[in-house]
């Protein structure tokens, strides 16, 4: 059972997810607890941090965030003791994960399960805190934002549970955005797949990361609301969909937090893309749609897309390429914005993607890039027709009942 | 160097204490820096616990509080290394602080310093975590509020530093509270046992039991402000002091945390006391001044002071015990206050006590109880009163000037 952090952002919240603990036990499962930090903890810590230092990084940093899922922990199992269970506070070092030692971004290499199977034995459920972990000489990590979803769902696999629930703030994954698209609906069933596809966009479902791994041990794994008993939604494998009669578009994904950059006027020589790429996949820069221009008279644009947390480090990097390898110059938005159609079988079924950029242009929405994958169509559009375009696809492809 | 959190408060406390310690390290110093919470950090995750829990404790307890040291060190060693400094944050665990496994008030048992000295044979100022540490079987442990001077006494003893300077919000110790007696003066030096005996009145100058382990192993202290360049008061041996010619009375030391319980009509009989202490002791209660009326009728009155954190835990334990002896019943006051004066060679000084008790006499202040040490004589007194008592005896002790 894993809480994110607007589950337990306040007392009440606590003694809620408490609650949800308790019931389960009721129900004879024997669950082990995973939380993130409480509410708006790690902002303010980063805050803190930014402060003190313009871009914090590091051991000390990672020492520093470490604390706020350690609080809820700490906080939950003193509430889930208060209600007569048994229940112990573990953080991630604690709880045997070991990481790499890339801080900020750390990768879980394995974890040593022996101190929550001790727990387990006797009768303690462990609650243990997300998102970190400890590298190899002892020092603590994190998994970066979001990825107590990858401590959950890790633990699940070592520990060969069957069922890994995420517990949020939403009542499971949508069709849409339901603050863009009224009629969006909650999704019963999504595949793995889509599920990854959707939190890729930025739908912030789940953390990218957490689905690749439960998909890769076909975990089953529910996303559903701590704040009532609705079902939520279930993420299945691929097959258990009926791909023949199963809609073949799942779900509209919008994301605005994306800003365009386009060096222009590169003098076209082998290697330009790797020299400009290279830096930036080295500094942990998110490089999304990439497009490259038909060279004119021995120069060419190169643009691309990336989130806007990347954006500064992106255009600090960008601009010292251009000015090594004389490019004319950089220019970049941020009102730009993704709109993506997503579904298996979607490859199978001719025109999926022609009746996207259709239904765009029947709106007057332009589209500036596009790129696909076997389940995914992304356009890249002007921000401000992001909630038109969002619910132009949602009724196109029959989404709306 | 030992930084309070009233030190660390703030983004720009966080700031001037870097300051302090870049001044330190210029100066050609190699500091160990130890860290109490930012501020109110440890109340709000006091406060936090006591929403889920009525009386929170033990492991899960220790775990949450010894986030807030954690918080600060890491901060501070991240404005370090920001100014340039090579500086790493260490827990308490992490920096080889093995105490008992009380939780709430763990003592330390030793110091296993391989890692500190690791950090400053490589140029590393270390950045410990205060009011922490780890039991033998890894669980994190505090050691009770306040407890940070003990961490910074006990690395200064084992690292065989030359020097100790506990950075607060006060200039230094005073002959008096001066929110209480204006006419308070900073004392340049006084002996670990006067400070030992403000600290355990509750001074709020150090904590006691890291003034008691810088007196046995006689390590130089200063206790300053991280506010100013004043240079503090100097915690020095009896030895270095004049007795013959020294103020005998030093300072006076008020204290208004107090609660007075009186057990009435109890039936005199062997091992009365015992039944009434033993039960306190084994909860932690700090019983400090006791009184027992003379028997009349084979009952006697038995009165105790205690500290109003205390309070709550003392009332339940002495009306079950009450009850058990068949004593007539239980009151209990708040509204006392002890007033007490402090110095060496007073013992030797012959009127010191009566002076005082003809002091608060000619005041008009009535006294229900009065202890006495080597050093210190103390009296209870009507908590209304305490502001007058304070400044009458710095006055008759001449320490107004």
């Amino acid at each position: 059972m894993k809480f994110g952090g607007s589950s337990l952002a306040s007392g009440e919240r606590l003694q809620a997810v408490t609650d949800l603990i308790v019931a389960a036990l009721d129900r004879g499962i024997q669950p082990v607890v995973a939380a993130s930090a409480m509410g708006d903890t790690t902002d303010a810590l980063v805050e803190l941090a930014r402060g003190l230092s313009p871009r914090p990084g590091g051991r000390d940093y990672d020492l520093l965030l470490s604390t706020g899922e350690v609080v809820s922990c700490a906080l939950l199992s003193i509430s889930l003791n208060e209600r007569g269970i048994p229940a112990q506070a573990v953080t991630g070092p604690g709880a045997g994960i070991v990481t790499d030692s890339r801080h900020g971004q750390a990768r879980i290499e394995h974890i040593d399960p022996r101190v929550l199977h001790q727990l387990l034995d006797r009768g303690i459920t462990p609650v243990v805190a997300g998102f970190q972990g400890a590298s190899a000489d002892g020092a603590v990590t994190t998994l970066g934002r979001g990825a107590s979803d990858t401590t959950a769902i890790a633990l699940a696999v070592t520990l060969g549970t069957d069922h890994c629930e995420i517990f949020t703030d939403v009542d499971g994954i949508y069709s849409a955005d339901p603050r863009l698209v009224p009629r969006a609906r909650k999704l019963e069933t999504i595949t793995y797949e889509e599920t990854l596809e959707m939190a890729s966009l930025g739908a912030r479902v789940m953390h990218p990361r957490s689905v690749e791994l439960a998909m890769r041990h076909k975990l089953r794994v529910t996303v559903r609301s701590s704040f009532n008993n609705q079902p939520g939604t279930e993420i299945v494998a691929r097959e258990a969909i009926d791909i023949e009669t199963g809609t073949r578009v799942r779900a509209v994904v919008d994301d605005d937090d994306v800003a365009r950059i386009t060096v222009e006027g590169v003098p076209d020589a082998p290697g330009l893309s790797h020299a400009l790429f290279e830096p930036l996949a080295e500094a942990g820069v998110n490089v999304d749609i990439i497009v490259q221009n038909l060279s004119h008279q021995g120069a060419t644009d190169i643009s691309f897309t990336t989130g806007l947390e990347d954006f500064d480090r992106a255009i600090e990097i960008v601009r010292a390429v251009a000015e090594r390898v004389g490019a004319a110059g950089v220019t970049w938005s941020d009102e730009v914005a993704k709109i993506s159609i997503v579904g298996i079988g979607m490859q199978s079924a001719p025109g999926v993607a022609a009746r996207m950029f259709g239904t765009l242009a029947a709106e007057g929405i332009n589209i500036t890039s596009i790129t696909t994958s076997e389940i995914l169509v992304t356009c890249l559009i002007d921000e401000d027709r992001l909630q038109e375009a969002a619910r132009a696809l949602h009724t196109a492809f029959e989404l709306d009942n």
